[in-house]
C-alpha cells in the first residue's frame, strides 16, 4: 500500500507479521501453547537482544536507559540531533503464558514505520523512536509499567533499581545480570509527541465490527481489597437476626457495586476474588475477602463511586453486625489524551476507508505515563473475543496490518507539520 | 432435687458432670482444646468401652447390635421383658475437634434416670433403655445418622456396613476390628417412646434467655451445589453488556436466597461456600462454585424455597448467558415431633418453674429417624453463643442439670401412665 502524502512509504507487512512470530516464538511453552518473558528474566533477554538486532539491521541508533528501556532511533533528514523525536513504543514483557501481541505488536510495527523510511531511502522530517519499556507487566517487581513511569519522572530510579521480588532479588541486580543496565540517564529523552499502537484487550471493537479505536482516554483504576469479618454460625439453627454473615455481607456488595456500574453507565465495577472462610456448606461464614476493582474514565465518577462504597459498607457495617477492612490495593487517575492526536487518527481511518470509534482504554498503557510528559495518544485493533493475558489471544492479519499501516499514516501525517 | 411424682427419684448431678468430663477426656487434644472420637476409630472405641464400663455399674443390660449400636436397659419392676421400653438416647461420636456435649450430654443423662431409680431402690413402670446409637456425626462414613437410620429400617444394614471411607476402608471391618459388631439384629429393640435430650446448637435459647427448649419439629433440609459457568475477561476492557460474570451470578444467587429467607420468615438460607475461579482481582470470574442451604420446618415451604430458587437460576442464565448446573447434594423431609410428649416436656418445666419455649431443631438428630417407627421428642438446652462442633461448645453446669432433671421429670410422668 502506498502513502497519500508520501507516496514512497510502503508498510512491510510480511516482515512485521514473520517479525511478531519471531519474537512470539522466545520463551514458548509448547505444552502450554504461549510464551513466558517476564522482565529481567534469561528468556526476556533473550527478546531484547532480538529486538536490538532488528534495530540494528535497520541502523537505528540504539540507547539503553539506566531503568533498561531500550530506544531505537531513526535520525531526521536535516541530522540534526536536538530535536525531539516522534517517539512510538510500547513493550516487549509479558505475563505467565501469554499471547505474542501484547506489547510486542506496538513496538515491531514501530520498526515497521522506520522500515518504511528506510526502504523508501527517506528520513523523515524529525527523529523517530521506537520505545521498548522496561517491565510494563509488573508480573515479578511491582508497579507495572514501571520504565514508561520512570521515564515520566513518576518514579524515583532508585527506588525502582531497589524494588524487589518475592525471593527478595533486586531490579537492579537482575538488570545488571542480563546486561540492561544502560547508561543513558532515565528521562533524557522527551519526546515531541507519542504514539502507541496497541491491541484492544477488550472486546468492543470486535463487537462492533469497527477496525480502528481512536483512544481518546484511559479510565482511572481504583483497587480494593475488603475483609469482612463476621462470625461462625450453624446454617441450621441460626436465625437470620441473630446472624453476622461475612459471605452474604460480601455478596451485598458485590450486586451493590454492579448496580452502581449499571446506572452509572460509565463505571465498570468487577469483582474478581472472593473467599470465603471456613468456607464449609453448613456453617455461616466467619470471613469473607473480596476485592474490588472500579474503573472510570472520569474522576470525580470514579471518587463517586468510591463514596458510594464507602457509604454502602458503612451501612452493612450496622445493618449486618460485621467489621469490614478496607485496603487500597492500586489508584490511578483517568488519563485524557491529546485530542489534536485522536483527531488525526480518526482522519487518518477516514482516508483509509477503515471504520474507527474513539473509545476508552480499560487497561493501562505506558502511553498513560509519557502522556504525563508529551502530546500522546494510543491506536487500537481488535481483539477476538477480548481475550488477552492468554494463548488464545488473537487478532487477524490483516487487522494487524491496517493498524500498523495507521500508525504509519499518522506518523507521517505528523511528520508533514 | 425431690421429685414431684416419685419422691424418692433424685438426680445424682456430680455423677452426671463427671462423667460427661470424663468422656470428653478421652480422645482429647491439649493443643486444639477439644476432642476427637470419630466414629469406629480407636478413640471412639475407648469411649464405648467407658460407656460400656458405666452401664455394667449400673447394673444395666448391655446390648450391641449389628451396626454397633449400643443399648442399657434398666428392666421393669414386674421383671417383664416382653414389654417396650422407654427409651432415652444419642450418640458418644464426635466430629474432628469436638466438644464434649454434643451427643454425649444425651446419653449420660439418660443414664443418670437409671441411676435415679437404681438409688432409690425403684425400678420404672416399663424398662427404660439409654441408647448410644452408632456414627450420628457421618465425618468418615456417610451418611450421618447412620445407627438410628438403620435401626429406624431407612438404611439396609448390609448397605451401611458395606460403606467405604475416602481410604476404601470398609465400615464393618472397622466395626468388627473395634469388637463392636454385635449379635442383637439391627431394629429389634422398638421402644414406647422416645426421648433425645441434646445441647441446642443454636442461639436461640441463650439470645431469649430461655432455660428449656421443647422441640415439636426439627427442619426439612435441601442441599444443592450449584457450579457457575460464565466467561472470564479483562475486568478494564468489558463492558457491563458484554459480560458473563459467574461471580456476580454467584453474588446475586446469595442475596437472593437470603431475601426470599426474609420474606418467608421460616426458611433458613444459607451459602457457606463459594469459590471464584481464576479468582484475580481483574478478571471476570470464569467459574463460580457454591453451596445453597436451605432448611424449613414445613415440606410444602421449603419446596416453594427451592422452586422459587430454580425460578431465579433459570433467569440468571438467560439474562447473563451463563450457564448452571445444579447438584443436591443432600434432602431430608421436615419431622413433626409428637404432640403430647412436647405438651409434657412443656408441663413438666412450668412445674419446675423452668422457662421453656417450643422450638424447631434446625441440626438434624437421631430422634428424627426414630420418630419414624415411634412417637419421639426432644429437649434442649442452650449453647453459648450457640457454638457447637468446636471445643468453645459450652452450657453451664447449672443448664445441663436443669435439662437432666427435666428429662427425669419427663421419664417420670411418662412411667406414670
Amino acid at each position: 500500500m502506498s502513502h497519500p502524502h508520501h507516496p514512497a512509504l510502503h508498510l512491510d507487512g510480511d516482515t512485521l507479521l514473520r517479525q511478531i512470530q519471531a519474537l512470539g516464538d522466545i520463551g514458548r511453552d509448547e505444552n502450554l501453547g504461549g510464551r513466558t518473558r517476564i522482565a529481567y528474566t534469561d528468556a526476556e533477554k533473550a527478546g531484547r537482544d532480538q529486538l536490538v538486532r532488528w534495530m540494528q539491521q535497520l541502523d537505528l541508533s540504539v540507547q539503553v536507559d539506566q531503568i533498561g528501556n531500550i530506544f531505537g532511533t531513526l535520525p531526521a533528514a536535516n541530522g540534526s540531533t536536538d530535536v525531539r523525536p516522534l517517539m512510538l513504543g510500547s513493550h516487549i514483557d509479558t505475563v505467565q503464558n501469554a499471547g505474542a501481541l501484547d506489547g510486542c505488536y506496538g513496538v515491531l510495527a514501530g520498526l515497521a514505520v522506520q522500515r518504511a523510511y528506510r526502504q523508501a531511502g527517506q528520513l523523515p522530517a524529525r527523529p523517530i523512536t521506537v520505545a521498548a519499556f522496561s517491565n510494563e507487566e509488573g508480573v515479578r517487581f511491582q508497579p507495572d509499567m514501571m520504565g514508561s513511569l520512570v521515564h515520566a519522572g513518576g518514579l524515583a530510579l532508585q527506588e525502582a533499581l531497589d524494588s524487589r521480588d518475592s525471593d527478595g532479588i533486586r531490579l537492579g541486580d537482575e538488570l545488571q545480570r542480563i546486561g540492561y543496565a544502560g547508561t543513558l540517564a532515565a528521562g533524557s529523552i522527551v519526546p515531541h509527541e507519542y504514539l502507541e499502537l496497541h491491541i484492544e484487550q477488550g472486546p468492543v471493537l470486535e463487537a462492533e465490527g469497527i477496525a480502528i479505536g481512536a483512544v481518546a482516554n484511559l479510565q482511572g483504576i481504583s483497587w480494593q481489597q475488603l475483609t469482612i469479618r463476621g462470625k461462625a454460625n450453624h446454617a441450621g439453627t441460626t436465625p437470620l437476626q441473630l446472624r453476622h454473615d461475612a459471605g452474604w455481607a460480601a455478596a451485598s456488595i458485590v450486586t451493590f457495586v454492579r448496580e452502581w456500574a449499571r446506572q452509572s453507565g460509565s463505571t465498570l465495577a468487577t469483582v474478581g476474588s472472593l473467599r470465603f472462610e471456613p468456607n464449609l456448606i453448613n456453617v455461616i461464614p466467619r470471613q469473607a475477602v473480596l476485592t474490588v476493582d472500579l474503573r472510570d474514565p472520569d474522576e470525580s465518577r470514579l471518587q463517586q463511586a468510591e463514596q458510594a462504597l464507602r457509604e454502602f459498607i458503612a451501612e452493612l457495617e450496622v445493618n449486618e453486625q460485621v467489621s469490614i477492612h478496607c485496603e487500597q490495593l492500586a489508584r490511578f487517575e483517568p488519563v485524557h489524551f491529546t485530542e489534536p492526536l485522536v483527531a488525526e487518527i480518526e482522519r487518518a481511518a477516514r482516508q483509509r476507508g477503515l471504520s474507527c470509534r474513539r473509545m476508552t482504554s480499560g487497561a493501562g498503557h505506558d502511553a498513560q505515563m509519557i502522556a504525563r510528559i508529551t502530546p500522546a495518544a494510543m491506536i487500537f485493533v481488535p481483539s477476538r473475543g477480548g481475550i488477552s493475558h492468554n494463548p488464545r489471544e488473537h487478532t487477524d492479519d490483516a487487522q494487524l496490518l491496517q493498524g500498523a499501516q495507521l500508525l504509519l499514516d499518522v506518523v507521517a501525517r505528523r511528520l508533514l507539520a
